[in-house]
């Protein structure tokens, strides 16, 4: 909706973004009754998220992995290929609706809930006041008693790179490409670069990952990364750690990535993945008295506040982690604790879901920090093809790693590579999270044929190697 | 391997049967470090699961699904169906294959354990004593202190059908079709009846289902079942409820079952699937003083002992609930048991899965069993299509739903159908068997988008009701 200019619009609770931390403050908060508004620019209804990222990338995966029958490709060989020849349109059918139907869930959510949503871009002109700007350049001004920042990041976009969204792109323009290069330079390998690395992968594309680091995803476990990177080195994906890239040449047909060792790396198309920026900056905080740091991100307390105290800020706008789920849930406690309605605090065991081809997610600690931490742990570890499950569907190379603890059976983490491994993980995430431990998987009863069945396996390896060293010790 | 004649051998553990239960009960014991042999027959290594029942349809199912377009072709339409005219061989060279690594895993595992795999069928002649004839009739003579049987079932097969494994067949001949029938006759909508109904139902074939009963699979959650119906209904299945097949008129061409209503339903195969028939008659039981009932199975205790304190029965053989899943965890703790190990009592909640299209899994209670009980409980529902992972895969008619007690909130029950039901439903299970409730799905993170997150959308809406109900009481 569009406010009248001249008059002012007063909220018990105003949010700045609308996609997951921000949506899910704004629905929290209209369930306790108060008054919201939603302030997102024209055709960014449902952010980042649901327009340029998670929603569309993970769609193009799903699309991949069926048009390509990758997964099938065990069983049935290249010749079950559902297409020889994947275009652009292929894949953008499926996104266009999938985005399309998101964009109708939020805006119906909004409207049963009463949540009314302001077009425009916001920015604080005093204390508890917002003016939006839309397109069309007409003004509005918005009041509210509790505020709450959710408005994201945008790709990084260092001034030495000289991008054309064409040839040279940012993750949230891969969804425009034209077609499906034959050759792409990724640069950085973060959770946005590895995974489109592995989706062109998957297409065909000779995929080169450029990475200034020694390792990728080091928050993960070493062993998957290893497979992980077995994996894509298969798909013909070719790997420079320690490497930066010195500059692009654009050229007619292409690009050339200039390595600073001076290797240069012709391809189609280079895609930038080297980190986001906050938005924060574009806020005009200072009317308030609050500060972005260098990278446009606002620091909050363990309540989502700011240093203002009627102003919170959640989601990828804060940083760490930057994931929707970890967003979603922060913008409900944000919206309760600025309705001072009692919070519990965020549970302690959240998974992290990456969903490269094969995907990975894991919960609670790795290998390296646990031994980092001294504290000691036996290994679970249970193989798809083991499974019956594992066979039926043709993965050959997922895996099921539980990290146990002698002294009391609790599980420490829980690693999973593989077919289902982000729905997977949060059977492991439950045992933790309800105090359970390893003893739970020996006895439990998982349907059979499935891949479920591993944490059963996995339990049964760490158990039968505790027993052995109990054994020894008489 | 094959014994001397002449010779006796003797074993701390004899297992007859390789089935799931017989096969887990071998490894239990051999890890025990007990002399361990099992006897099945040639060509039937892993039982009927492996061979003829659980392994072949489920990788049939996997088949079908994929090769048929099935789950994406909300996203697709009927224009990305892989193959136009999907033929016996496509569907049974995969299960082949799957087949014969299941058997290799099961070798395997035998030889790595030190477990000796005698070939033939056994049956007792005195106590502590087994007799094993080979096909070839070789008899060689085993003793052994404990003994397991693990001898599983066979199709019922009424005299009133004349079986001829072609036109008409019983459940374990689906494999050997020549050809996807155009039409066919299930008999008997028990869980098998309706998994190769709902299989054939996707492939095209025109399916009537003839039961006996007013409903079907009557343990599971009505509105489940009701859903389920109405998808195969959409798949072209005809249901006849009370009704029975009087006879079967079988042509040359085809069949012709005549129901006793008087109704003749053409078809080019009649399935008969009309429960199944235990095997312990076979064991000549009455050489140990023990005996089998009509249906040819084993009464067991709570420790899967017979009335002969050193035979324990385990899996189909002892009846309900007759799944791989819990037959391997009762031969499990039969063989701890017979081996004097600390045993621990099997969980309380164990998952059901079936594997028709759509798939069905719960745990716990359903809500006429809990209404019939008067045990209160609240319902909390999530649907796929609300959830960005739902979209994606483009799911629209899966569900999740949970019963949740309104004094403590504990979960009761969850039952799901769709995508990915017989693994999602593991994820409440573990709530129930680790002795949380649904505060703890309230708070949880899950990885954004999967379907996990229906755990969180269900108790969410179980608990907004129940606070309606709090806030009313004042």
């Amino acid at each position: 909706m569009f406010l009248d200019t001249g008059e002012v619009f007063d909220y018990d609770v105003l949010v700045l973004g609308s996609g997951p931390g921000g949506q899910k403050a704004a629905i929290a908060a209209a369930k306790l009754e108060r008054r919201v508004a939603v302030v997102e620019r024209r055709h960014m209804i449902g952010g980042v998220c649901i327009n340029t990222g998670t929603i569309p990338s993970k769609t193009l995966r799903e699309a991949v992995l069926y048009l390509t029958g990758l997964n099938q490709r065990e069983m049935y060989g290249q010749s079950y290929r559902l297409k020889e020849d994947i275009t652009v349109s292929d894949l953008a059918a499926r996104t266009q609706h999938v985005v399309g139907r998101e964009i109708d869930v939020i805006r119906s959510q909004f409207a049963r809930n009463r949540v009314h949503l302001l077009t425009g871009s916001a920015r604080f002109t005093a204390p508890h006041t917002v003016e939006i700007t839309e397109d069309a350049g007409r003004v509005s001004t918005v009041t509210a008693e509790k505020i709450i920042v959710a408005t994201g990041t945008r790709p990084a976009r260092p001034d030495s790179v000289d991008f054309d969204d064409r040839t040279i792109i940012d993750s949230d323009g891969i969804i425009n490409l034209e077609k499906v290069p034959g050759s792409m330079v990724v640069v950085g390998a973060g959770v946005i670069g590895i995974e489109y690395a592995s989706m062109f992968a998957a297409l065909g594309t000779k995929v080169t990952v450029v990475e200034r680091r020694e390792r990728m995803l080091e928050f993960c476990d070493l062993e998957i990364i290893e497979a992980l990177k077995y994996h894509l080195r298969d798909l013909a994906v070719t790997f420079r750690f320690r490497e930066s890239v010195a500059s692009v040449e654009r050229h007619e047909r292409g690009a050339v990535a200039v390595l600073e060792s001076g290797k240069q790396i012709a391809a189609d198309t280079v895609m930038y993945s080297a980190g986001r920026q906050g938005t924060a900056g574009d806020l005009s905080l200072d009317a308030i008295g609050l500060t972005a740091d260098a990278r446009g991100r606002v620091q909050v307390d363990e309540h989502y506040r700011t240093d203002v105290d009627y102003v919170y800020a959640v989601g990828d706008v804060i940083g760490f982690p930057a994931l929707a789920s970890t967003s979603m849930e922060q913008g409900r406690l944000a919206a309760h604790h600025a309705c001072a309605e009692p919070v519990r605090e965020m549970q302690a065991v959240q998974p992290i879901g990456i969903y490269t081809i094969p995907e990975i997610s894991f919960v609670g600690r790795t290998e390296d920090e646990l031994t980092d931490e001294r504290v000691p742990f036996e290994v679970g570890i249970a193989r798809y093809r083991e499974l019956a499950r594992g066979q039926i569907i043709g993965d050959s190379y997922g895996m099921l790693k539980i990290l146990v603890s002698p002294s009391d059976g609790r599980l420490l983490g829980v690693h999973v590579f593989g077919t289902g491994a982000t729905e997977l993980v949060h059977i492991g995430q439950t045992v933790m999270g309800c105090g359970g431990t390893v003893d739970y998987l020996v006895d439990a009863v998982f349907n059979y044929p499935t891949l479920a069945e591993s944490y059963k396996v996995a339990a049964l390896d760490a158990m039968n190697k505790m027993r052995h060293i109990a054994r020894l010790h008489g």
